[in-house]
């Protein structure tokens, strides 16, 4: 295994993503207000960062429109009432999962959208409607990026020959994407050499997408930079599903990049994550994910038990063990 | 750089040392009561944890006996209420402060204690006195062991010179210790194996003791069994002063060591831990803690501003910055 760089210099292909509509929308169904979404909006550009995700690009045939804020569903116009024409260094992404988007009829011309890349979202044995979607978005003009999730579920064969397929598509970006929160950073090292080798081959990026079950979403991130992995995904205080996601604040700090200002992910934090916070929106590290990281399970049992404010750790590892989540 | 192992093996090398009464100490001046004491005690017998730290050995001269409680000072007799002879498997240690501990007084003969190592602890501007006290405690019967703090801010050929004394020396184990939780995985790597060419030519062990600062106590714990460490400090619920330390539940969890029983120290802390939390004690990482990491500085300023409430995260940002200290 071979560092690529180390702290005293930095790697000009570094591009940071802050996900914290798209993933902390998972904590508050996507209910941000306008001027929440503007202020990240301004505070991601000040501090340099590459592209914000707003949210998911989901079907409204599949998903209650009142039942989620816009940024579920992404709409041009409410994109544009944030970032106008957004004429600035900062690019704009979105999500799109497998199955739940109606890419064909919600997906246009790149030339009439301000939003940059689209990111497909999949499962390892829904690489070929992956792949479909990839292809569509591609033939519109965006910059496409694929995430696999769940990867520490995956047999690693399935891996390679998924690796191998997205890297004869028109995909950008091959993300790896730890959704359990349960790699170790010795698994983090292996997978993004394994992603590497077949982007390189293929001439494309790897990025990586950490969850924190057990404390490690910012340190695998790290990880991931040092052993060739350049799209990094990254939220304000890690805001994300259950234990959350790699800090934005912490990422930024770590990378030497001159275009990058870590000031302003701390005052957009005071400013406007703290009252989050104080309004009782939960997210962050607490036992259960780590048990749930700890045996690679699903984290929805422990977010429920963390609802219930139930402190049975023993008699959770005990459930966990006995059976299939 | 080599890895030692993999996740699939176990290295027998490995042992485990619960701090925390010791780190934890700092957060509640060693005000444990001997039922919690106790309690630990079992737990980590029946964890298959290998040490159990009491505290420090510090001189009754220097503190004041009623500003803290008995395990800022170890007694023979007040660890001995806790374990009688301690015939079982778990090991005994203290730690001891160059220059805060009157060694040739309170350290008795081996023989007579149920200590089994002394840890002693000090800045590499006081490796020969730390020598001094490892060669007398050697002498007496003991396990030694050396803590290098603020590994961090020594200059990299201080440290190697700090090494080759040491390695010289009759010490049994060297730690690398990140005292203000500043150090990435990729330090942590470089300066594991720099301990461990040296530990090895001498026929010593190496340790590693980190803070989460950072969020990366246990991240850089696991990164430092990869690369050759053997000894690995933790504490339930990664209790221990600011921002904690490596999580017990964390690196029993991640170790596949067949006499390592996480579920023990689950046990502990549901019973124990959570009632310390809820009695107002207060340690974890908080974003004050990141930004003294981030700059390698001593965590008390983060501490002070954690006291106080003061959510400046910026403010603090540019203290730091402006001066030292």
């Amino acid at each position: 295994m071979a560092q690529k760089g180390n702290l005293m210099i930095y790697r000009p292909d570094i591009k940071v993503l802050d996900a914290t509509i798209r993933d902390g929308g998972l904590v508050n169904n996507f209910f941000f207000t306008d001027d929440f979404v503007k202020a990240l909006y301004q505070a991601n550009i000040k501090a340099g960062v590459d592209y914000m995700e707003f949210g998911y690009k989901a079907s409204k045939d599949l998903f209650d429109e009142k039942a989620y804020g816009k940024w579920k569903f992404c709409e041009e116009e409410d994109i544009r009432a944030i970032v106008g024409d957004n004429n600035t260094d900062l690019k704009i992404s979105v999500m799109a999962d497998v199955g739940r988007t109606d890419y064909k009829r919600d997906i246009i011309d790149k030339k009439d959208s301000v939003i940059d890349m689209i990111r497909v979202a999949t499962y390892i044995n829904t690489i070929p409607a992956a792949i479909d979607m990839i292809e569509y978005c591609h033939n519109k003009g965006y910059e496409t990026c694929v995430n696999i999730m769940a990867v520490s579920t995956a047999d690693s064969k399935d891996v390679e020959q998924a690796l191998e397929m997205l890297g004869k598509s028109s995909v950008d970006v091959i993300y790896l994407v730890d959704s359990y929160g349960s790699l170790y950073p010795e698994q983090v090292r292996e997978l993004t050499e394994t992603y590497c080798a077949v982007a390189e081959k293929y001439g494309k990026k790897v990025g990586m997408h950490a969850h924190n079950n057990q404390q490690m979403a910012f340190a695998n991130t790290v990880e991931s930079v040092a052993f060739g992995a350049s799209y990094l995904d990254a939220t304000m205080m890690g805001m994300g599903r259950g234990a959350g996601n790699c800090i934005l604040e912490g990422i930024l700090g770590f990378l030497r990049n001159p275009r990058y200002n870590v000031v302003y992910v701390l005052k957009f934090i005071q400013e406007y994550m703290l009252p989050l916070k104080e309004q009782g929106l939960v997210w962050g590290y607490e036992i259960p994910y780590l048990l749930t990281g700890m045996l690679n399970r699903h984290p929805g049992p422990a977010i429920d038990k963390i609802k219930m404010g139930d402190k049975n750790y023993v008699g959770f590892y005990h459930v966990l063990w006995d059976r299939e989540n």
